[in-house]
């Protein structure tokens, strides 16, 4: 088997897809003689707390770097590259390393971006990935506190999906329709919105990931900005599966919103600039004054959604 | 007790120190218009892997923070920030969390920088912090690649004295003297050798960090640049205190070069610029063409080091 010095040098190192900056990894650091308005996003994917145990190894890997460069998104940037810490079971073997190469590679393909550096270190626990991503051509009036009252909020596709993929991954339900492997698809292999947030740059007041639930980070947006917000759930985009599952009283709406890992832009933009976005992207609702949420059902009820807003925490 | 959107606001945005590329911890990035020759380093520190289990929380983050930045020593960067993603027991209690924010904070304001961003996730097993530091104005022309035969190969300071204190933590030998206090000092609180790496920057032709003892950080230093070395022992600084563990037999010199977490920088110079090394430098030997490494015991008679210059492996 190859100890991790071989692992970096073999499998790794092609993953540079020779860039000078990452220096074929064989230096301390990655150089970068210069970076015009470069947003930079952390973000670790752990097994067992991002993705239920025993999801496979390239997938995790890859899933990790899908998730980070979300991020990137939200300042309309350009993603240039990843650095990836790696704390993995000190019982893996050359299978498992060749499989995390493979599965960064895919989405360093798939974005057009290379490894620029990382770090591999063996521990007793579960797998975990925390990548840093590098993007350029930012716009840094973007962020979580420019939306203002009388902003329309639009998000970029369907909420919920990912949330009934793990759904089904973790209670381990039988996959019994091309739309439920789809579902678990969104959850597994995020496609972080790249385009979207290039295209939507110049005119979206602000732009945020939707990883924590649709709820929480309109929540989050809000408060960053100091404002308040109304939602229709009819205007919300939700998939034909997503509805069945409603349909069947399994889940219901609020857990579709506060569920999360959609990886959506959630952005808001000026009334005058609504012709400006895409056949994909929904306006769901307005920013008002009012410094709190107020979420309306299909028949126009306001219902109280006060947990549903925290997303996810982990203490 | 915090949540961790809580602990970001009270406890980690303060290490901020107002700085605008941080966006205040509240955006999904930091962002900056421009960096010249930024360079990059991801280190991992994790507990019972890199510093023995049990070792207070505060000086964990500490020292994950300066292991980190010493890496950009070896460019002569300037430290601009750090990003820290941290995976710690859910079981943590809102003091771990203060600890952590103060052992940032201790490096931090230690090396003039700041908090950029980062991730926090609860897992299962024993703390991990990963850190991304950024340097600035580094020298492109400096990493391991670059010495030549002929060139002189110098150390910065002590050698084998971390690795003694190490040994003190983990077997729980009592410590008798100031002398023992220092060697766990610099075990658990590394000095990075920022201001050296500036001043050498100009007529080093490679630089290295010793992390992983000063022969497995020669052999990186040798085989990136297809070149061999001599060193000579009584030309290695090593501390009284060191020589007195070797005078009793407990340890030998193979075991203080080979030990690591120096975080001494390793470098090496054309024969002209000997004059320009500073007082705390030695020069310990030479650069040759045989691609192999010699060293040579206090009497002069060769030593075979193939174990020791491979260093600490994972895998």
């Amino acid at each position: 088997m190859e100890n991790e010095f071989e692992f970096i040098k073999n499998k790794l190192r092609p993953l540079t897809f020779s860039k000078k900056e990452a220096r074929g990894l064989s230096d301390d650091c990655a150089f970068f003689e210069k970076i015009k308005d470069l947003v930079v996003s952390v973000d670790s994917s752990i097994e067992g707390v991002h993705v239920p145990e025993g999801t496979d190894i390239d997938i995790q890997a890859r899933r990790a770097v899908l998730r980070s460069i979300s991020d990137l998104a939200t300042f309309g940037s350009t993603p240039i590259c990843v650095f990836t810490a790696m704390s993995l079971p000190s019982t893996f073997k050359q299978q498992d390393f060749d499989q995390i190469a493979e599965g960064y590679r895919k989405a360093l393909v798939e974005y057009d971006i290379f490894l620029a550096g990382g770090d591999i270190t063996s521990h007793e626990g579960l797998p975990i990935f925390s990548v840093t991503a590098f993007g350029a051509n930012a716009n840094k009036e973007l962020g979580r506190n420019k939306t203002k009252p009388g902003d329309l909020i639009v998000v970029s596709g369907s909420i919920g999906d990912s949330f009934l993929g793990l759904e089904i991954l973790k209670n381990n339900l039988k996959v019994s329709s091309l739309e439920e492997e789809n579902l678990i698809k969104k959850f597994l292999i995020p496609e972080p919105k790249i385009e979207l947030g290039k295209d939507i740059k110049s005119f979206a007041n602000s732009i945020i990931d939707i990883s924590d639930g649709l709820l929480s980070e309109l929540n989050h947006l809000c408060e960053n900005s100091g404002v308040g917000s109304e939602v229709y759930i009819r205007d919300i985009p939700i998939s034909s599966t997503a509805k069945n599952y409603i349909a069947s009283n399994l889940y219901n709406y609020k857990d579709l919103l506060s569920g999360g890992d959609d990886y959506e832009l959630l952005y808001t933009i000026d009334p005058k600039d609504k012709a400006l976005i895409d056949d994909n992207s929904f306006i769901i609702g307005k920013i008002n004054s009012d410094k709190k949420i107020i979420l309306y059902s299909e028949e126009g009820k306001s219902i109280d959604i006060k947990n549903e807003i925290i997303g996810y925490k982990h203490f």
